[in-house]
């Protein structure tokens, strides 16, 4: 089938292409009559308008992006529901990026947005982010930037996070109060404002309770999977090794579990367990895992409607929105129950 | 800041508007020096080429849409890795669009595809999604489709699936040498191919058993989880009550093992519980749990590869392709190991 544009549809309909034009946007100025006719021809001509040459004119895209590290983690596909859940609401499509941690790849498909493709964008930081210009550059272009979870604290942009610094802080006292007294801690990137504020909390924990953090105990993994099995035999295989461990990262979770299976360590009697994590398996794993859980739902659904106010009034100062909802402990059987 | 466009750029250069935009394409018409000063200016004053008029001219997005019904199944996070894996290869963006299992959804997001915002779409539709109108529209407009996992027979489009019929009559063999002879069958859609053909399987492997298929064990879950829960009470209280479950969908194992703890039901003792997933925890989960796994990765890969050759290549029947790939079975503790 060739391709329709409005030119030939106001030809099969003998009518200008302004009258056609403006039937189609249910314009005021044309009678119901033409609107009937005009829409079935253009369905039967299966008619369908350009949307970047309707996006050129408007110059809005009716489209918000999502950009985050991966789908795979809970957290982000609970928080993205939430961002979705208020997208419908406001009649917006939305775009998932995922960046795998990658700091080049986040720069690449921001650098798309710096002209109209999006109207706004909502972000969790890759790993390895440390410059901020491909964020900045957006703000300059008027694309409001909402950061939700991974933020970074510099960047003059609206904050939607989680109370990192004190989560961090409960985590390690719930493993002291349990009797642990060498805990280690596990996280994947030492760039992330969250990590250092969750290891913050740790670090002043352990400090306040007159206990010794042992370097050989801040453990840094990262995104492969077999590195981090050789990894965490090593900390778990040591000799003084830790009776605790926090991770602060969701899939950090099976291979410890499946290490501590094959080293013989029974947990929680020889280690306790407590993961920031939003798996809704953890009440059925073996044991059932103890957990810092996120407001992930919430903080999408926060962070939308940050980001649609941004979008629709012109007078809002939104980049200096700064919103903390708490995270929860569950304790479970990998603590102690 | 002002928005700077190519003719703000061409003044402050003093150059021609043709001179600029051949610089910024790297013509080989205009000398080092010239794409260096317009490319210093151009950074300087922040100006970014409108990607939708870019897309006018080219007739390209460079961009591929893969829509899914969800992100928070371990299968669609694992096959949109291997999609990205080789999209990052051939220089594409992938855009993620979710439907959350509605049809009408489905088809809005499909709609926007019918004029040159993407160059292909890849797609495993929602489980509501019975007419196919929408799919067609884009084949007609020569947006190529291929269908991965979840796929519609009858339309004419590539088809990257697994060996559903197979898988589910495998997953009933081992329950039954397990012992096993009252077997319920959990699914969340009558609409989906994948799930008629894994019950086709599952009943005929009763059936070649001489084992009677009870209708009330034939269940029918929804994607609300407490209205999951209630179903799955009743289901495991009935007297006469089944000694396996298959379930064919991966979100259903969380609410069957809690029932089966607040019901005092043992797995697999007194319940044998095997369920198609691709659970990274399935390992360790209480007890370890027995799956049909996809290829979720392969299958995203090779779905991808299909498309890019549709996209790329104009004598391809791309239509005609049907992979399959098949899935493996795992077997573990929650169904006597």
């Amino acid at each position: 089938m060739p391709e329709i544009n409005i030119r030939a549809l106001a030809k099969e309909l003998n009518l200008s292409i302004g009258t056609v034009s403006k039937a189609l946007k249910d314009s005021y100025e044309i009678s119901a009559e033409t609107k009937r006719r005009v829409l079935e021809v253009a369905k039967k001509l299966h008619y369908a308008p350009n949307p970047y040459a309707s996006s050129l004119r408007r110059k809005k895209s009716n489209t918000i992006a999502v950009v985050v590290p991966e789908v795979a983690d809970s957290y982000f596909s609970q928080a993205i529901k939430g961002i979705e859940e208020i997208a419908q609401l406001k009649g917006y499509h939305v775009l998932v990026y995922l960046t795998y941690e990658s700091y080049a790849r986040e720069k690449q498909i921001l650098d798309e947005f710096t002209n109209g493709r999006v109207d706004g964008l909502l972000i969790s930081v890759s790993s390895e982010t440390c410059s901020t210009g491909h964020i900045e550059a957006l703000n300059s272009n008027k694309v409001p930037v909402v950061f939700f979870d991974r933020a970074i604290d510099e960047t003059d942009a609206a904050k939607i996070t989680t109370n990192d610094y004190d989560s961090g802080y409960e985590a390690t006292r719930h493993l002291i109060e349990r009797g642990c007294r060498k805990i280690a801690y596990l996280s994947i990137s030492n760039l992330l404002v969250i990590n250092t504020k969750r290891m913050m909390g740790f670090r002043n924990a352990m400090t306040d309770s007159k206990l010794h953090v042992d370097d050989n105990n801040i453990v840094n993994c990262s995104n492969d999977d077999n590195e981090n099995n050789r990894i965490l035999t090593e900390v778990l295989k040591q000799k003084n090794r830790a009776d605790g461990i926090i991770s602060s990262v969701e899939k950090l979770i099976t291979p410890v579990y499946t290490i501590c299976k094959q080293l013989k360590l029974q947990i929680p009697a020889d280690l306790k367990v407590l993961c920031f994590s939003n798996l809704s398996t953890a009440h059925i794993l073996n044991p059932s895992l103890t957990t810092i859980t996120q407001p992930a739902f919430d903080m999408g659904k926060m962070a939308a409607t940050v980001l649609f106010k941004a979008v629709e009034k012109r007078n809002y100062n939104w980049q200096d929105e700064n919103l903390v909802i708490p995270s929860k402990l569950y304790i479970r059987d990998s603590t102690g129950g």
